[in-house]
């Protein structure tokens, strides 16, 4: 069940190829408090630029998504574009502008083909409430091959609530923020101020710790909107639900990042990349996502080959200092590296890696900071999907 | 013809899969001025270590090279047996253990097999002039598919001298050096200061301006030896035949760096990547690597996919300061993106890239500096191979 007062939609407009949805609205019955992250690639989609000047209101009530088209690339008239459906979409809901958000997921560089858009846009409106999270989550697919939603309850005081969030992304995913779309909803009661902060933390524990090809997109967004119907007291800081209401969201964020690394594009396995040991949090991430990000590493990790020494090189070019004599290196509970040698144990870590989700931990020992992170084996299937992506 | 004084063996020591020669000698029959490079990975094989101290010396005679085994995270042990080796062809040769170097390549982490080295060393001294350089070049392949030799003469005076280089290098290839093994010889009499200089220059505008995946090896190394063995007055920054060695060394190197990439694991295409408008050096080689590095543009170059928003994409990340509305962007002859916008000629260009030479151009239109690097496309070998590579 989708969170109280918001209404779905989505249609056929002959972005993407026939026969499959690729226009969706998002609406809360009533005003709601908005808050967002975006992408951190300087070359930032037409969409991605009206958001961003939008959300500084911290209110919200429609989110208008395309895709097969990520209107990036497009210059004027990609903002043109993006504000024109915006006007389209607030004008038949009968709401201001400034309260609808748009995004776009799909090919970079071509104009939105708003001659195909522009008539579909009373259907979309018309067909509020007939469609569910589950069809605007399948809408909103590009290289996906299953649609991705969340939902936790949480009790305040005598109520339930509910947070519920759905993404899309399976390539192009980097931290901060790659070619994913995310939007989270809650009935619940929230300060936008609160909002915007425990939605930070959630995203930064989560989509900013999940890596399937290094690669960062020009669109990336994530919105929630907390529209407040629940009729709890606010939730703030200070008040008691807050630890709650984060603990939920973080758990909504974490399993759709999940989800997002376990469709990366032609994976076929899931793997928890553990730094510890590191002299800092930063040095931890650096040095993880090094692993993480290595063609050889990940290579290997497809070919069930427990290639610790390319776990070491990665680990050498870093940037963050490390004592290869002092690194311990695990895959499952097999130390493989002890500091810095191999223990010979490589044939059973081989074994480890033929299952479908794998932990690897890296102990630095020079100091007490660590970082997690999800990633995925690299396949000749990601190659061919996106070699082929645009035929 | 290798230059005069040189002499090369290669013999089967059972590092590699039987029946193929994985020992290898070069052999100066004076003393040379040597001057080398090395990997800039924080985890340094033993080999290099032990080539770093020797090379302050800037003298040598031999060079032994291994393949199948990269001693590297190999801990003290990896220590002694690259002194051990290096100390056995000296006994051998009747040399200072100081004037040997030594290189290996292959798998991280496992000891030298060094009983089956041993027994193996005096067949290797016994065989100097009885191998050529291509058995050489051979010997010390790992993944590559064909040996890699260039030659060039120079008149210095009334005298013909020769400068001739071998490389292996194929996959982990980086700038900064990747595992790349180069080996430079010279019958040309040259002050080791003035060799040490053009050495570097050469490396920094060649080896240093490749990448096939963006790893970086723990055992890169580049030698050259110059003997002086034809007798010119020595090579000095002021002498009359400087710019030609230098230009002629450099000619060595970039054509050396052009095969490995020729040769990039499972590549199909060679591809030279230009940034140019950029308002410093340093930003157009930061925004150059940030694209030849994507694996979504690699896979789209290999899917003869003018995906020019990939090349926009990772321009936005590399985090040099761009401006999307000032970039142009050329396939070969065909602008694809005018300021920033797609000029609608993707299909010409699509075909640009059926070609097995491609050029990228890429106009920041910032500044004056730019930077050329080669590269190749991603394919579903380049993973077969790698998730292979132990097996």
């Amino acid at each position: 069940m989708a969170p109280k007062g918001f209404l779905f939609s989505a249609v056929e407009a002959a972005i993407k190829k026939p026969g499959r949805k690729d226009l969706a609205l998002i609406y809360s019955q009533v005003e709601a408090a908005v808050a967002g992250t975006f992408t951190t690639n300087t070359v930032k989609a037409a969409p991605v630029q009206l958001d961003m000047k939008r959300i500084g209101s911290g209110r919200g009530q429609a989110i208008v998504i395309n895709s097969g088209n990520a209107n990036a690339c497009t210059g004027k008239k990609g903002l043109q574009d993006a504000d024109e459906m915006t006007r389209l979409i607030a004008n038949n809901l009968n709401i201001e502008p400034s309260l609808v958000y748009i995004c776009s997921t799909g090919v970079i560089g071509t104009p939105l083909p708003m001659e195909r858009i522009r008539p579909k846009i009373s259907e979309l409106i018309e067909n509020l409430g007939r469609s569910t999270m589950k069809d605007v989550a399948s809408a909103i697919m590009t290289t996906d091959t299953f649609p991705k939603i969340v939902r936790r309850k949480i009790k305040i005081g005598s109520k339930m609530g509910t947070i519920a969030g759905m993404c899309k992304g399976a390539g192009m995913i980097w931290p901060n923020m790659a070619t994913m779309l995310c939007y989270i909803m809650t009935d619940i009661a929230i300060n936008q101020k609160t909002l915007d902060k425990v939605l930070n933390d959630a995203v930064r524990k989560s989509f900013n710790r999940i890596t399937v090809d290094g690669d960062r997109s020009t669109n990336d967004t994530v919105l929630i909107m907390a529209n407040g119907i629940l009729g709890n007291p606010q939730v703030t800081e200070k008040s008691g639900p807050y630890t709650t209401f984060k603990k939920s969201l973080y758990e909504v964020t974490s399993e759709l990042s999940r989800l997002i690394v376990k469709d990366g594009e032609g994976a076929t396995k899931l793997v928890e990349i553990e730094v510890k040991g590191a002299a800092s949090e930063a040095d931890a991430e650096r040095a993880v996502f090094s692993v993480a990000n290595s063609s050889l590493v990940k290579t290997a990790l497809y070919g069930n080959d427990a290639n610790w020494g390319r776990i070491m090189a990665a680990l050498g070019y870093s940037g963050v200092h490390i004592k290869e004599e002092k690194i311990d290196i695990y895959f499952g509970d097999i130390k493989v590296t002890d500091r810095g040698i191999g223990t010979g144990r490589d044939k059973e870590a081989n074994r480890v890696l033929k299952g479908k989700n794998i932990k690897i931990i890296i102990d630095l020992r020079l100091g007490r900071s660590s970082a997690k992170i999800l990633t995925c084996d690299l396949t000749e299937d990601y190659v061919r999907v996106n070699a082929a992506y645009r035929t």
